[in-house]
């Protein structure tokens, strides 16, 4: 590679503020050009959208073929939108213009569980252009799949994962909030799971089959439960505030099961301040295993930072990938990459 | 790859008998052949070797090259030797009849680190033979090294890495325990370390080494120390007894600094029955990092268990590789591959 990559950021939101500030920081990146959906956005300087109190010399474009025309990105990453179906145009419009693209929609960590077809066509079309992609993030994409999978490494067998991310919602705003449900009385939790309001997690089937995918495991059914962590102390936050008797988040688990029995279960509570009720936040990931494993981490891996984190440093991976779709189980390592320490 | 894969096993000591037994319960893994550098150990049946009471119809050879033309491999592993020297002649051999290969020898971990120019040598030979060659290990190889890389995935900046390694000698015999000057004086231990008898643990600059090549990062200097372990306790293992006052163990570290300052340390303190002073063993990662990570692992990952597993494992990694020289932050993440749980 010579000179700096050229990076075209997708998603002027918290997650592609997040890639901006890191293609700043990160010696060998070069922010090259910054697409937002939000049609306010058209023109201002990136350096306004981070309230940087300087210009950068890069416009935010509206368009996504006027923003790859202005950047000529060697990447770009993807951060505005969760499913693949929300993902597909973007993705396409990179790939017809020879771009690479690192994703952190969720559904795309393994685009094939919700759509086999559309995964396949993903794959077609990146080779016929000559572009690699990868979906990518904390979780999906880390936590409860790629470090899972790692520790299978040193297994000679392995029977079953249980792997548990407990974290802390606290810094989130309402969206995320209300798709966790936080706020609501029990009853309005149980109606939101039932109206698909409250959705919980985003990224349980994903893992649960790219985990599947590496250990070459052929997955009968995923089970899915949504449960309200009702609170039993009073809870508040900048943005909400919990009575004892609500509902301070959504415990979400996912059971998959192969050969008639559980194979893999996720757990991921996400709750308002855990800590008031004695909980610790952490990632925990077990292996009934030849040899067993248990590894902890205390606190948890904190999401948005390891998100960016873990896009950024996929970069070189996908460049240097043969054309085609991939998951995080396909590509080396990614690593902290960008020189002295 | 059509049917099973064929495996040829350099070794028959601890580490080569382990490979073996995988190889027969994996599926899709062949046991097709055997090699031991042992001249008695020639003409006899594996499973003789293995203590199984049956045969295997896999005759052991000494002979490598008729080890090769009886058991026409698609992958080596190499479970003979700790040293890229002591390695080299079989290597060669390997690549010359086309046989890629997983070596467990620790120095193969990042040959580079021993000589550079033997390692574009394997490079070369590699590449003109049309195979692909990889060092690993669970240490060197994953926990002081990959894990650590693994971790960085989610970092956007990384200041320093502190990795330790807290395990038990208790089920190793006399080769091990002299390595590691158990059931020495402290007088004598220190004589041992001056004349080299006394070695702790042979890894810590291919473990610096794969960390800075995922990382980017120039090393200037690494420093290792070894000093005694003093048991204040009666140890006592099937093989070795150590006195209140004798050395129970070697707790050997390394430290390599980059930009005038420490950014990688690596403990491991490896001694017989650590419990007994009430030291827990363990697998601890920390990286001074944005964001921090923290992960622990208690008990250890069991070290001999753990080598033939993830040897066996990156067997698939191998076979897909373009031919060449690998390290583990080249490659994707091996995994307990071989069907269902």
């Amino acid at each position: 590679m010579r000179g700096p990559i050229r990076l075209l950021v997708l998603g002027t939101g918290h997650m592609g503020q997040g890639v901006m500030r890191l293609a700043l920081e990160r010696p060998g990146l070069d922010l090259a050009g910054v697409f937002a959906r939000r049609p306010e956005r058209r023109g201002r300087d990136a350096g306004a959208v981070l309230g940087l109190g300087r210009d950068l010399g890069v416009a935010v474009e509206t368009s996504l073929k006027a923003a790859i025309d202005a950047a000529r990105p060697d990447i770009a990453i993807q951060a505005t939108c969760s499913t693949l179906a929300d993902a597909w145009d973007e993705l396409t419009v990179l790939m017809h213009n020879g771009v690479s693209v690192v994703s952190i929609a969720e559904e795309m960590a393994y685009p094939a569980c919700v759509s086999p077809n559309l995964a396949r066509e993903l794959d077609t079309l990146a080779r016929e252009h000559g572009v690699a992609v990868l979906g990518t993030g904390v979780n999906p994409g880390f936590v409860l799949d790629t470090l899972v999978i790692a520790l299978t490494a040193v297994c000679k067998t392995v029977r079953s994962v249980t792997a548990t991310r407990v974290n802390d919602l606290s810094p989130y705003g309402p969206t995320v909030l209300n798709s966790q449900g936080v706020g609501l009385t029990p009853e309005a939790f149980a109606a939101g799971v039932a109206n698909g309001t409250v959705v919980g997690h985003v990224g349980f089937p994903q893992s649960c089959h790219l985990i599947a995918h590496a250990l070459g495991w052929t997955l009968e059914r995923i089970d899915e439960t949504r449960e309200p962590i009702v609170s039993s102390v009073h809870r508040e936050t900048a943005h909400v505030t919990v009575k004892p008797g609500q509902v301070a988040g959504c415990r979400h688990t996912a059971t998959a099961y192969a050969t008639g029995r559980a194979v893999i279960t996720l757990v991921h509570p996400q709750q308002v301040l855990p800590h008031l009720e004695g909980v610790e936040t952490c990632d925990d990931i077990i292996l009934d295993a030849d040899p067993p494993v248990h590894l902890s981490g205390r606190p948890e891996i904190p999401g948005g930072e390891a998100t960016v984190a873990i896009a950024v440093n996929s970069i070189p991976n996908i460049l240097n990938a043969r054309p085609g779709l991939y998951t995080m189980a396909d590509l080396p390592l990614p690593a902290a990459w960008g020189g002295q320490p």
